[in-house]
């Protein structure tokens, strides 16, 4: 079975070996197997969202071991599902793959997969695999509320403080110094007693790129926080900030220190990958999925003590920019171009 | 905006473009836009399923218009659910698409998901859209069971009629004829009167695969007479009434007469693509979305009047075959070959 490809087990084979891997939470009334999965949702509302990945695009089986990716595409989807103020409860996925897809690779998948979701709760209760010349991910998170309301993007008011948790730019660091050619050199440029500590500020943004981690339960939490509107930062800080300010018709004034305070110490990054590039991750960098939140000014503490980090202002007015002058505009990943 | 492309539009336009052309039914709370949609769930719990098309596997884009492959997706889906018992309430939707793939494809395949799902009132409430060599759909459905328990494939018992309702070979027929090199030739070799009524029954049949007719409401109302088990028969007739009689422990036996009554008069179809094709779509063809149930026999009458048609018993054993002897196996599509 460890040389064995999707061709050689089959449809049927592929998928038995796959949900064999999978436990099935209390909420799952009925999992993976029949035409269709059956999951509590005892809010008498269920949140869903999709997402896809896709080989070449969104990962590289050559960068990222199966099982990453399989976390990553859970990551993303539970985010999602976390950013409306919900617990995500279930995942289903359509795998799209080559026959001589090795079968140890969708195994991988499966499991990283299956220990993201368990990290909430959630399981893996349904799917499909077909062929297909790349590889593509597609992932269904559903989601309870609790009882709560839906957290959306157009709750924003003037007065709200805007508060991140999670990290920004680690990811996007990570992709960086997986894309650098010359990171060997600039490593060796460095101090010789320093290099152990660069090496692992290296090695933990592409371990966060190759699969975020993300602080789901601030999600629900902000929200009974009374948080007025919530996203997470998966399209980089500043598109998703410009797209709640959108939504809610307000201006959104970011503060430098409280920005730079979320992702901690990143002075390794900046020796090794440049200025540049550790203020276009921060600004803009993508699959990173902290949440972001605003809400009421006087939620702040107890937002702080969630983990939550000031970023900012809501005020009247349009678009993102700095407290201090200066406006901010995406420059985000454009995935037709 | 007529010869536009995904990469024109970019992501956030291409997907402002389709959400402005799906309508939210009164169960969606929340629809497309934001980072999550949020669905009524009024039973407490939530049937899902995911299934996966591809370009060149599923379908080809020269044979199938944007509108029909929608259509197809979406069916394949809502069926599913239906085939639980339940009555579907949204869609979700990922598409991997090429930079160059005309907006007005994606359009039309929206439309074409939207007016499936109109069918039985759902609503397609949200998705993702990323780039992809080939043209990658992934679908997801939801349903409500409506108090209803929902009907596996596990529960069939000796002394069950098995009931179908729907169209069995019509599809994997179309696909056939779409197939056929020399089907010309073989229209040309009818009289000349005949050829209408000929043509007429291919038309029906690439129709049918292009877009399949789904009897859904048979599902929960099969479901409400007691069904035992039920699924569709998207696989093909003996594999998805095998995997039935796996799960539930039992031997299915067909009758001739029945499994011919449910596809109707296809002898137009006989005469153009030969009697070994029709025998094959009937049995193995997959893609057609009839639904197979179980029901304890004085429901059948009931049954019938559902447009259901009886096609076998089921009896103590294991298997499927024929009543009059002869043990079917199943000749299906692999999708990893």
């Amino acid at each position: 079975v460890a040389d064995a490809t999707a061709r050689d087990l089959g449809e049927a084979g592929l998928i038995s070996a796959v949900a064999a891997r999978l436990p099935q939470g209390s909420g799952v009334l009925l999992g993976p197997g029949d035409d269709a999965a059956v999951v509590a949702a005892p809010d008498g509302r269920v949140v869903a969202t999709t997402d896809v990945l896709v080989e070449g695009v969104h990962f590289r089986r050559d960068w990222s071991p199966a099982y990453a990716v399989g976390r990553k595409a859970a990551a993303a989807n539970l985010a999602d599902v976390a950013a409306m103020g919900a617990v995500p409860t279930a995942l289903l996925v359509g795998l799209a793959a080559p026959g001589d897809l090795p079968v140890e690779w969708a195994l991988g998948l499966a499991d990283g997969l299956r220990d993201e979701a368990a990290v909430v709760g959630a399981s893996v209760v349904g799917g499909d695999t077909v062929r297909g010349d790349a590889v593509v991910v597609s992932v269904t998170a559903l989601g309870d509320l609790g009882g709560r309301a839906p957290v959306t993007r157009a709750g924003a008011r003037a007065g709200d403080v805007v508060v991140g948790v999670g990290l920004l730019s680690w990811s996007a660091l990570g992709l960086r110094a997986l894309l650098v050619p010359d990171l060997e050199e600039r490593l060796a440029g460095l101090l010789p007693g320093l290099l152990p500590s660069a090496r692992e500020a290296l090695d933990r943004a592409v371990d966060e790129h190759r699969s975020p981690t993300v602080p789901y339960s601030a999600g629900p939490a902000l929200a009974d926080l009374g948080a007025t509107a919530m996203c997470d930062a998966s399209d980089g800080l500043v598109a998703d900030l410009l797209s709640m300010a959108v939504a809610s018709g307000v201006r959104v004034e970011l503060e430098r220190e409280g920005v730079e305070a979320l992702d901690g110490d990143r002075q390794w990054l900046r020796d090794v990958l440049g200025d540049d590039a550790v203020e276009h991750a921060l600004l803009h960098g993508g699959e990173g999925h902290a949440l972001l939140a605003t809400v009421p000014s006087p939620a702040l503490p107890a937002a702080e003590r969630l983990g939550g980090v000031r970023l900012g202002r809501v005020v009247a007015g349009e678009g993102v920019g700095w407290r201090t002058g200066g406006e901010l505009v995406p420059e985000g990943w454009e995935h037709f171009s």
